[in-house]
């Protein structure tokens, strides 16, 4: 896979920050893996505040019990790796947090060796909540026992879902 | 004022996660003006997971008062940027997290005109629970209004404080 550069990511954002603000709507993420990276690059823009609500990094599950009404339970038939468990991680963060838009990350960074997932390192899955529900659900696979790299891919495919769907949503209800 | 490099701020990331590793605590993170860079910063070295627990990023009233429950009303008198509400929001994680070190921050990136704080641009407040209670209380201004320097400088001065202090609450300990 080509790994993601900083001007794209960048460049993502803005859009990301112009189509909200265009529209009014505001946005919320809840980041398992990536700890605060994303809501980090979306404040980047000046004037975030308008639009960004705030987020969650439940890296723990104890924090995903804490911040998101989680227990294990809730994560005992699909892991907390899983398309299942990032949809209702973003359920739980939209009902809290009331944003437009909310979007919920949870992945395998790696290195191998520090995790006992049953799941490939390099995973990560995705839940894209917009104004009339789910929007979309993504999944990437890096293939990479690199937890730098992985970090880098899984922040820059969230901006690039955020910024293809939000901008889509927004450029149809202006129609 | 020196602005922080990035090898200075992996240092000190390595040098909190040895420190936390060695004496089995564990870390958890408010980050209202940084929103997520801590974390994300935090969990760049392999086996954050042993002791960052994770964070919140309340960067509306709305997320303060739902991922915290503190109502706007609970910063009326000094202000969400504030030594007193840094210390609050600490004090709220801690109860919900659990971890035997929290930090909050509170801070005013800028640039002028997006906010509406009597504070001074570039002023941020740090407040540090240890496993005894309060173990500092810290503010910085940059006196920059320059969004992007002051977020790289309230995030150097995040990994300083947590470098220094828990590295030598540890150091105590084991003498």
């Amino acid at each position: 896979m080509t790994l993601p550069d900083s001007q794209d990511l960048a460049v993502h954002v803005r859009t990301i920050a112009q189509a909200l603000a265009d529209a009014h709507q505001t946005l919320a993420t809840a980041e398992c893996s990536i700890a605060g990276a994303l809501g980090a690059a979306l404040t980047d823009v000046p004037g975030a505040s308008a639009w960004y609500v705030g987020g969650v990094a439940p890296y723990s599950a104890r924090a995903k019990e804490a911040l998101l009404g989680l227990s294990p339970d809730a994560f005992a038939r699909h892991g907390a790796v899983s398309p299942e468990s990032a949809l209702l991680m973003a359920q739980v963060l939209r009902a809290k947090l009331g944003a437009d838009w909310t979007l919920a990350e949870t992945g395998l960074t790696g290195p191998r060796g520090t995790h006992r997932s049953a799941k490939e390192l390099g995973t990560v899955y995705f839940a894209l909540l917009g104004p009339g529900g789910l929007v979309v659900e993504h999944e990437l696979r890096t293939g990479l026992d690199d937890r730098a790299a992985n970090k880098r891919a899984f922040l820059a495919a969230a901006v690039a879902l955020l910024a293809g769907n939000i901008s889509k949503s927004v450029e149809i209800s202006v129609l």
